[in-house]
């Protein structure tokens, strides 16, 4: 096991935001959440998967509903101890370790407050290796494990249990939920044992976002083009460079879904690229033909590397859009059905990015 | 203690949908519900209010959601049982007394599968009087009894747990997991002692609801007219006797709200009314102007004295507009204050029916 101090928490935000393909929550909130946490209960302990012992008991932590929200209706900073306290409470056994159900800027971070506050050690691991929209949207779902029972806990103090037949009714479920607390929320569900965690998670991602985090500051002193490095680290390419010329966004019905049009400043760059995105980034279609799609990361920065969350869109911004493989494990038939393209209601096929 | 058999049943169901005005769910859907219950386990002891101890455990019963949806949703019978028995287990503690939320086709018997199944005794009580749509529109909220903890359960075996701030997040919260979960569900929540129940509920509501269902029959016999008879039975008046020519409706959000539109027959009938409803009638205007309005009762009667629920509402029907006088708690500046014209968004100033 390791220390994950303050010092790490910037690093490992900026990565997971950029790993979080748009979504899972903003990176600065999340920090000072994590950073908060930390100053009051010192350092947290990461542990690596083949440290869980097998009968360990871990449950997941993460954001739910629309980041757009989440910017203006800030976090208390106790929902995550509230809805993993609740957790534990309807599963009856102590949970020995804490897991981010996703990466992203403020889900890889959320369970910080409640690993620090408890004394717990946070997996170093998660359930997508990168952010997705949606409850079932977990290598959890492919492997039968069931977020269930599920907390939600609000800021106001109102927190909610559901026990639900399967994970597509746990999403249906909890967002409407989310919805009525005002369309963000902390969760926490997926427990399961320390094998079950060993078999299933996607190992070391805490330790990639940090990497990754850190890189930008490294290629920056050295006057590299963050961006291609971002690109290279994550084994994609640059897809677009251009200008943000039009945003059309709303929260319905409980993410933030929208578009985002972008302008190439250079005949090379290509005319346009569109964005499409739920939460998450989910098609880039450049000069009207798809580049990159859900399962692969589309991960949007600015000139210096810095990830842009897909609520943070607006108008003038120049941005780069990079394309990153995914998971092996979301390429195949399963994982495609669960989180490809067809499961948010798009018919074009998948091509893999780098094949 | 006295036992209700599966002869009263079809008595109290025909009551409670009057007394439900409009709402509180299809008499004929509930009796089904309760006729099985009763047949499968035998009958159900009516525990009146002073046969209650003081260290008692008591838990309400009701539908949520629109009943517009429970008409073709149907429910599967155990909902109210799995809500229950979730409630308790949240609880920790045998509730020994079920209590229906509201007075309605439905809710009045909702408790009896519950209270046949588990061997418990039905209280001769509810919280509201008659039925209204929302879940902090009880008797409870006045006297501080809190929605706390709630329990809802479809008929798909889902199951969630609220714990809630007060009675008005519980209804945000609870509406939004019944959206969720297509509309309907079964709820159980408001724990209370015996000597609280004894305190704030509304006694007597069964029988009442039994003697009222069981005066139509006779009535009908006697070649009374029954809309005049249950008129004077509650101590109101017939307030329009008309056909329904137009019908406007909607599930929004999670209640069955619109407006129905009357012609009379003759002239000293008025030329129209207007009934707006929310799963409940809130107000009837003759001619332009309020004559009746929550919290008294607006109960829609067809020519044999059949409770006609706002859900089956439809052209062509002959029916009677009868008004009543509320449960006097709810005419009170706190009570109005609950569940008066101003709390559905009304700016009539209310005038007591029969005043």
């Amino acid at each position: 096991m390791r220390e994950i101090g303050l010092d790490e928490l910037k690093h490992l935000a900026r990565g997971a935001a950029i790993l979080g393909t748009g979504g899972g929550g903003d990176p600065y909130i999340g920090r000072l959440v994590a950073e908060q946490a930390l100053r009051e209960y010192g350092p947290v302990l990461a542990a690596e998967l083949h440290e869980v012992p097998d009968d360990a008991l871990v449950a997941g932590i993460g954001m739910i509903g629309a980041p757009t929200v989440m910017i203006e209706k800030l976090p208390a900073g106790e929902e995550a101890v509230t809805a993993f306290l609740t957790l534990q409470r309807e599963i009856g056994r102590p949970i020995t370790h804490v897991l981010p159900i996703e990466v992203g800027g403020m889900n890889s971070l959320a369970p910080f407050p409640v690993a620090a506050s408890l004394g717990l050690p946070v997996l170093d691991a998660d359930c997508m290796g990168r952010a997705f929209p949606m409850v079932q949207m977990v290598v959890c779902t492919l492997d039968g494990v069931l977020a269930r029972p599920l907390a939600i806990a609000d800021e106001k103090g109102n927190s909610i249990v559901l026990d639900v037949r399967d994970n597509h009714w746990a999403e249906r479920l909890a967002r409407s939920a989310t919805i009525g607390m005002g369309c963000t929320a902390l969760m926490s569900s997926f427990p399961m044992s320390g094998k079950q965690a060993r078999d299933i998670t996607i190992p070391g991602t805490l330790t990639l976002a940090s990497r990754l985090g850190r890189l930008v500051e490294e290629v920056r002193r050295r006057h590299v083009d963050p961006c291609q490095a971002i690109a290279e680290f994550l084994g994609g390419r640059v897809l677009f460079t251009g200008k943000v010329v039009d945003v059309v966004r709303a929260n319905d019905p409980g993410f933030a879904k929208g578009e985002a049009w972008l302008e190439g400043f250079a005949a090379h760059d290509g005319a346009n690229c569109r964005l499409a995105f739920q939460n998450e980034h989910l098609v880039a279609s450049c000069d009207g033909k798809v580049v990159a799609s859900v399962p692969d990361l589309i991960c949007v920065l600015d000139a210096t590397g810095e990830p842009v969350p897909a609520e943070r869109l607006r108008y003038g911004q120049r941005v780069t859009v990079v394309g990153a493989p995914c998971h092996p494990r979301w390429r195949t038939p399963e994982g495609l059905a669960l989180v490809g393209p067809s499961a948010f209601g798009y018919s074009h096929a998948y091509t893999p990015l780098g094949a």
